[in-house]
């Protein structure tokens, strides 16, 4: 990128009364600098087969050119047009709940030959149209593309087919995945049932990573696409979304990131998070580190909120905070969804920048100083680069075979697991990156930080042993290790391979009622020792014991351990405990990789990296209603925001929502 | 009406052993003077296609006849028999859920042409029958009738249809509702989609009226076909019946009550309140003023509960209160349902005046005391007329369209907000009309209540301003005047249009979290000003700011807001407070509208009207388990019950459950 | 029975490696003497049509043979293989939800020709190749069978049927149902509607016995088919369940077990209860007196738990405490659902004796004492008898047409009226059999209790005024005697027949909301006395008040009463007291019945019988974790655990979960 992008989508097709060139007026005022525009306007596009309209992307491309503002284009295809679903009921996909119904968006099924047909056609078109564009620097693919469960008999069809190229033999897959249990055995491929009402959750679990892999497939394809016209310097990104909890909230289930990132130039995401009272900028951070995380570079966060919601219209100064929060994980562009609120439909209560008015307002007058501060503190902030020693190795196989089995873990499931850690280390102020079973590069980590690993092969555990064995630090939650790829449960000793390392096994596991924590060193009360969902009955052998089960039968066991292997530490957590737990779980596993060695504290937020001219720059930020201080300890330098000149030692005052910037001289 | 009706529904299709002498002999000595008959009974009325037997009604009649017992003929078009669904499963409505099922009542789809065929033939036997029975006094067109969410393929046509009637072109029809969003855009009529699963308010909402509408055209066709047959001394009514939460509670989503009753003669519901310790008797207030408005006359309680369930079983005293109650109200019958408790079935346990044992007992032995003092005080008390200076401005597109989007409200729902406004006006003993946007007489009132008001046209508005300037008193609760007839946001500065009478504007509205007033003059303790949902952040123009946010953010803007427009005063509610709250403030807008003139309070409820002879009649009604006294400071009189003298200034006793009715000299 | 069974579900199928010979050795070490197997495994015995495969149970036989482990063969019908359902998809049952999809158990229609022609083929193939080996002791029918709501057109069709041969004309079942009402007349059968919505609680009832009445047929049908093969030394048995509330609760709703345990040699059950804290030995008590019941004969428990779920994985010494309270119930068998824990599919958490790494561990050492004590003392504790004086009455149809109400009861529930009954007798040591209405020999018992029988013939009603007359005692619930046998409530002063033995009667019955009692000699608090659901404004005629309402408007009428009714007495209670309230109001109907005599009260509870030898066999078990201690007061005998001479008089101490067996001398 050539300077820090703020931006918003904008879209002129649903404009109530004609807006483009005041609404350019007013986005120049606040220094927005790009708009993402066409995606999901299909039926503007192309109001019949084959008839295109380019009437609002022409005046938009022009306005902005004129303007000197850029633009990112999408393609339309996530919401199908009328005129298709009349034409070709068969694109609306089948879910387990039946045909979907016109209407929302995303609810045709992207492996439908007539949906593909179309909807290159009109990528092709737009390309065409919009290639030579100077004002154009990239393209999005679709948006928030998921599998949307499709599950129609083609699907299964596919997957069978998927299940032939893995496995050798249908006795092969029988074994695999346990069929004979209930009679589930397929004994002839023609004999395959319909897999939605399967009780067989390794069966299920390779069905959901088959539908990751569909959108995959789509992503790759459309990237194709746009290949075939896009100019050298124009870029392809995508618009991720995460598990969404009425805000991004974790891992998603629908898509595998990594892999579908590989076609991409650059990674895109869109990230909501609660505010006012609940602002804390943890998934600000999640949400930045993790789309850092899939092609380890910077990224655009292509949506956030504006005003959004009732409950998330920021209080004064949170617009702000939450901008450069975006910058200090290493984003590239903070845009909004969207420029102005919408006059109709189920998204008219999701705010953007402007009111329905499209007057000035205050979270619009606070985005003019955001925009006159990106412009300005670009070339010091734009390409923050990070060199993390703390990875948190995540796994969509295991999410989906773990929560699967939810409710025979009293509720357990794998994003909280995930964000239970995540959280810690957020507010303890330390940063990390994310990893994958695909990741070669482990040993640039110091510590491994290991959510609920449910089921992995053989091969990542032995890999993660060695990194242990080398000198590296593990922290394993409950339940890691228990199954194998296939969700197959393993019939060792549990928690199997990783057992070698951890140095403890265990047999039995319970629910944790009224369960507690003894023979600890934390400095934690009891009482916040309780735990949750289910205990594992450790047993240790070479580890060393660091807390052991309170409670009148549990209590001879091991509920956390450590164990010196090789040259390295691999502590196992056999239990959830709470957040306060945890963060004291945490800084001792830190110390032991020698990683922590500041004491600022969320509310106070600290996030660092190297910027363009390898100058080290360090972000402060205040996530309270309460002013904040604290003695700067680093190397001198100056405070990017106020220009002015910071000594080691020195007393910084933060105002509440407010921040520093500094970059070290 | 010749007299006060009293009365209860009768099926001897029903009855377990003969009854009929009985049953009626029980009846004469209750009082019953009327009975409704024959809704419901298609099939025993036509056992088979073309095959009637009038066994049941001819019986009935003629026994009625002899023992001077008035009789009200149902046609029996609510619930079809089984032979039509078998030969014609069609005439089952299609709904949201698929096809219904044959087993409930109100399951097919009332545009269903072989249905209406068979419904048509069947009432004009029926009416051949009994037309010419001395007996019948009336007809009652089906029952509660609703449109029971038909939508299947022939419904959207005719919708379709509608719509080409209402747009001009579907460029008009695309803009009006923003369907451009998420490719939902139609640019051909033959491209309509299913619109069961739309996620446009706008086409909802349409669709939601236009399905109200066929209830509308559905009983106006019956009442024609009655019509054809019926006596001048016989009526056509019908029994309504309101929005329901376990009882009588709102306006009703399915049913435009307006435009249904133009063609019927009396105007009928059915009220179902709480009772025992729960008995306040606003429902009954609330359901008779809603009915009473209907053609601004007196009406039928077609159907209130004698015992009904077991949390209804009336404690002594409650049923007389009741009775009395809906005559304070307008009422000119008040009829149970029904006789006696079912044998089998749904409504086993809705239970009659008599139980299953059809012995007295004492809730019948109340009746007696109720149908005496009917009798005895008919003349008295029939025909009550009222001409309240208040009126509550309702609207069935504004509740359809505000639910619609009550998830972006923190559960803010039309009918809650309604309610709020009419308690308190029951608690505060202030009487009140209803009327909805095609009332034309607005200028008899002198304060008009507007509940949220969240979508109406710019005619309506501008007639509420107008009404203001004339020296006119409205009060607008939060979300009023946001959206058009088509339920697109206004783009202007909102509340829109009326933010003229009221003098204000804004611009952010946010969830209400621990957000109470501050800066206001009413009687109430801090703490019970803690409000509900959402507010809106109020900037006060020419208004006078009533109440301010007490919120660290949001506390520089107005909550409450009046001010004075022309000759009137226009007060507008930003926020949704608590019934104390809502109490308080609804005193200070009556005292601008010098309305507010008397000092009793719920539990003492006052009623009053002028009766035939043009006497004022005054009720006061104890709804508490304590005895209740009050100094009586009207003109004095004569209490009815008592037959004793009442002077001004005397206190008055009542018994727990107990009332008075005093007519003026 | 030659000895005591102590057995494990055995599935070679499912075995993720060769390990039958070291599960023998393990097994032999546990003193495991029966194993379960073939149910469920239809997929891997005939993995093709028509191609069988006896490989896993050959092997198995011949091991369990050479180690002298007895075998039970069960029938694999109960889920059926994938070839049968691409072939014949009709098997899957057509519920009101739709037709089934493949992948549960149990998901197929058992009246369908085509599967029940599978499931004749594949029980014969099996029996010809197994009913020789000497190690088969016996067989089980299928497994858990119920109807699966199965009700698609074919099922509907005999319903007609059987409706046909019941009554004599559509006249009496028209007036039988009440189906005049809401206009549900069938005037030809040809009309007869789709019932799955049928809004007429006597047709839903009729349906549901209609439906459990399927499930008699199949079992009779699969055990002719057994009787064709097996020797006269071979047994038939069926596992029996429960209805299911997290665990074992209360009578099954979709099974008549009374029929369906005609056809059988042995009657089965599974037994799953709560345990860990929650461990009362209620359950086991419930199942085992129900199970005993249904034959009046010993019964085999053919699965509980070993460590099943995270909630019920033992303490120390629970698992052994649970196998001898099944023998003290009666039973001859405690088998474990499973051997080995699976590591696939849904129940992978439904742990069994092993955990997934087949290792012993803590349960499985306590089963290795368990089978020592079964094989030492299985000559004193087997075939216990009992000759109780206390029955409790159910019925499945008083059941169905109770709970099809229950939503205007307030939530009352037939199950938990049984229980609160059970559980009362159950604390007080008071042990009992289960009858239902086809019991002849009442006379046998001395105390009959009545939970809630809501629906019931005149015939029987009758038949429990001749009991009371002739010297026995009853005590009542609500609602009993309500509703005749075709659930039209009686139109008789209610409680109808009852009501003569009982000396009471009532018209109405209301919420029972902050109602207590009053009036009572019971020794409990008033404040314990607070009544759930629904309250019976009883009017006693010859009956004695034992309580009488606590409420400002209801305090006149009777809660619970006692009449004396010729040489017995009838108790009726009115209302639904909590569980120590019932405990009392049991004291003081075993006190009129002469029955209460010991007390021993819950955590310690007593089981008693005679053993083989005509010895009396007396359990003392300590459900708790504190210990325990009483005066053992009989005659002296032996504490066979211990091989100890204990006195009369003498202090028995019982260690937490721990228990003693007396036989007298």
């Amino acid at each position: 990128m050539e300077k820090l992008l703020y931006g918003v989508a904008y879209y002129d097709e649903y404009m109530p009364y004609e807006r483009l060139h005041e609404d350019i007026k007013m986005m120049k005022d606040a220094g927005i600098n790009v708009v993402r525009i066409a995606e999901s306007t299909w039926s503007t596009l192309e109001p019949q087969d084959g008839i295109f309209n380019f009437h609002h992307i022409d005046r938009v491309l022009t306005a902005m050119e004129a303007a000197d503002i850029k633009v990112i284009i999408g393609t339309p295809t996530y919401a199908v047009p009328t005129w298709m679903v009349k034409k070709y009921p068969d694109v609306l996909a089948v879910t387990p709940s039946g045909q979907n119904k016109y209407g929302p968006r995303q609810n045709m099924d992207i492996t439908n030959p007539t949906y593909l047909y179309y909807a290159e056609r009109v990528i092709r078109k737009l390309m065409e149209h919009v290639k030579d564009q100077p004002c154009v620097i990239g393209y999005q693919l679709d948006n928030e593309t998921k599998h949307y469960n499709t599950c129609g008999p083609n699907v299964q069809l596919q997957f069978i087919n998927h299940l032939k190229s893995k496995f050798q033999s249908l006795d092969e897959l029988n074994k695999a995945y346990g069929l004979d249990y209930w009679s589930n055995r397929i004994n002839d491929w023609n004999d395959f049932p319909d897999i939605t009402a399967t009780i067989n959750g390794s069966l299920s679990s390779e069905f959901a990573l088959f539908q990751r892999s569909l959108v995959t497939n789509f992503l790759d394809w459309q990237a194709s696409l746009i290949r075939d016209y896009k100019r050298p310097d124009q870029f392809i990104t995508h618009n991720f979304d995460f598990a969404w909890r009425g805000h991004s909230f974790g891992i998603q289930t629908d898509v595998n990131h990594f892999d579908a990132a590989r076609c991409l130039d650059v990674c895109g995401a869109d990230i909501y998070h609660p505010s006012q009272d609940e602002l804390t900028g943890c998934e600000i951070s999640f949400g930045g580190d993790l789309t850092r995380s899939m092609k380890q570079d910077n990224y655009f966060v292509l949506e956030t909120e504006a005003q959004a919601f009732v409950d998330w219209v920021p209080y004064p100064g949170q617009l702000r905070l939450q901008a450069f929060s975006h910058l200090a994980s290493g984003a590239n562009m903070v845009s909004y969804w969207h420029w102005h609120s919408l006059h109709n439909a189920i998204e008219t209560y999701w705010k953007g920048l402007l009111s329905h008015d499209f007057e000035p307002n205050p979270t619009y007058h606070e985005a003019k100083i955001i925009g006159k501060e990106f412009e300005r503190l670009s070339p010091k902030l734009i390409d923050l680069k990070k060199e993390n020693k703390v990875a948190i190795l995540f796994s969509n196989e295991a999410l989906t075979a773990l929560n699967s089995f939810s409710d025979f873990h009293k509720g357990l499931e794998y994003n909280n697991v995930l964000r239970l850690f995540y959280d810690a280390l957020y507010r303890l102020n330390v940063e990390c990156d994310f990893i994958d079973p695909s990741t070669e590069d482990m040993e640039k980590y110091s510590l491994i930080i290991v959510p609920s690993l449910y089921s992995a092969s053989d091969a990542l555990l032995l890999q993660l042993n060695t990194f242990v064995e080398n000198g590296g630090h593990i922290v394993y939650a409950l339940r890691s290790g228990f199954a194998d790829e296939n969700v197959k449960v393993r019939y060792s000793h549990q928690p199997g391979i990783i057992g070698e390392s951890c140095g403890i096994y265990y047999s039995q596991f319970v629910a944790a009622k009224d369960v507690t924590l003894k023979d600890y060193s934390y400095s934690i009360n009891h009482e916040k020792t309780t735990l949750k969902t289910v205990i594992e009955l450790l047993v240790p052998g070479s580890a060393e014991v660091l807390a052991r089960y309170d409670h009148p039968y549990w209590g001879e066991y091991a509920a956390i351990t450590r164990n010196h292997y090789g040259k390295g530490t691999a502590t196992y957590i056999g239990c959830l405990p709470g957040s306060e737990l945890m963060e004291e779980i945490m800084k001792g596993v830190l110390n032991d990789a020698k990683l922590w060695d500041n004491n600022l504290h969320f509310p106070l937020i600290t996030k660092s990296g190297v910027n363009r001219n390898n100058k080290i720059i360090h972000y402060y930020f205040n996530y309270s209603m309460e002013p904040s201080s604290f003695q700067y300890s680093l190397a001198a330098g100056k405070e990017l925001l106020s220009d002015s000149i910071i000594n080691t030692g020195e007393l910084l005052q933060i105002e509440p929502w407010g921040f520093r910037i500094i970059e070290e001289n």
